[in-house]
């Protein structure tokens, strides 16, 4: 029978997102990353500095996903709710972590000292785990199946290659692409009866108009790499016969 | 009691976001579009290109907003179901709209005809109406509450400038950005204190490590300018009496 596809749900915490005064850069970083690790991103939500909402999309994500990761919200400020709200939808307390507060001790020394704002960043809910930060003082934080990240998006690469082989994960999916100056809505059913051809793979085609000419890149994806090279072969073929000129890795 | 808030939800569908492949751009254009209308992003999704999965999105963001805006999903290719999803949302048939029959056939007059593929773009839940595309053929769809837009970013903004004005909405959020070279942990406690003094508004703290060294950036936003403006004035009163230095409109 099929392998085993491994799950994860991001959820994107805070209101810079959702005004469009903050573009996002988590969701691609982090869908690559998972990638790698064997694990497809299957649903983002991005949701506002409120912990109901926060709540309902934690509850969601984690329960449908073999995990769930969160971005934001977990600085020394008012508005950096997401661990009391992680707590809440884990119907647990929030409790400082002894090893955190001893990280921001160590990282406070020679910056003025901790103080409550700070210690904040020490706060988890009951029972988790921390995440080390390779970047700046405040750790992230796992607590079951859900790795709470900072929303910064090179502090968040730096807890994400400190989990690097840690989840357990299948086979990655991976994808090959190849282009044709073509517009797409020429070759849709040749590519239909590509993708129909194989097993276990997605086309996608991703049409754009440069340089005064329309083009398209097709995205063969599949966690079987001869899966893929198959399907390229065979969809190189049929653009050929169909008189257009393929460009390898795409355009 | 206070103004009514008007609220959309975003369904971001495709699998070339969930791989990260293509960085998504829609959700901060729309959210800056909706708030000239008067209307907040109050959550975004991001699914794939599988029926179940937009369906559950559509269904939730439509009946918890006042609007939901699609993106991605309404070309020619087999991959591109957003029409037949959203139609089963809704519990609708898929019919050929004349009109966007017709302005493909206008198109594609010069561009080789239409063809099968090419009139899967005239297809629309039944009852619906059209956005009009300003930048290619295939238009946009409006079926109730529901917007569905194209994809990629520039067909997007065409179709967002189609409907500028068209959308009931209340008063767009104001803001205003301060700044200031201090780590936020040291004055968290006097955000804070600044937001609860004034009513209905929210203060953002967005930190940064640039230059070599720490800064924050401080957004104050409410439908009112005069309590944003009153804000401001006495954050930065705060800032300033507490020693900091503060740069009008951020760092």
């Amino acid at each position: 029978m099929g392998e085993r596809i491994w799950t994860a749900g991001l959820a994107v915490i805070g209101d810079e997102i959702l005004s469009g005064r903050t573009q996002d850069k988590n969701v691609s970083q982090i869908a690559r990353w998972l990638n790698v690790q064997g694990i497809r991103l299957a649903e983002v939500r991005v949701v506002p500095d409120r912990t109901e909402k926060i709540v309902a999309a934690v509850n969601a994500l984690r329960s449908e996903n073999d995990y769930l990761f969160t971005t934001g919200g977990i600085g020394p400020t008012h508005d950096d709710i997401t661990v009391d709200a992680i707590a809440a939808a884990l119907g647990v307390a929030v409790v400082h972590h002894p090893a955190a507060v001893a990280t921001l001790e160590r990282y406070y020394e020679s910056r003025g000292g901790v103080n409550e704002a700070r210690l904040r960043m020490a706060r988890v809910p009951d029972g988790a785990e921390l995440i080390e930060n390779r970047v700046s003082g405040a750790p992230g934080i796992k607590i079951g199946n859900v790795f709470i990240l900072a929303g910064v998006p090179h502090i968040t690469a730096g807890m994400l290659d400190a989990l690097t082989g840690t989840l357990e994960g299948g086979r990655p999916v991976v994808s090959r692409t190849i282009g044709s100056w073509v517009a797409e809505s020429e070759i849709a059913e040749l590519l239909a009866a590509a993708e129909r051809r194989h097993d276990g793979v997605a086309i996608g085609s991703y049409p754009f108009f440069r340089e005064g000419r329309t083009g398209a890149n097709f995205v063969v994806r599949a966690t079987d790499p001869a899966v893929v090279d198959a399907t390229i072969a065979d969809l190189t073929a049929s653009l050929e016969a169909d008189g257009r000129q393929v460009i390898a890795d795409g355009i």
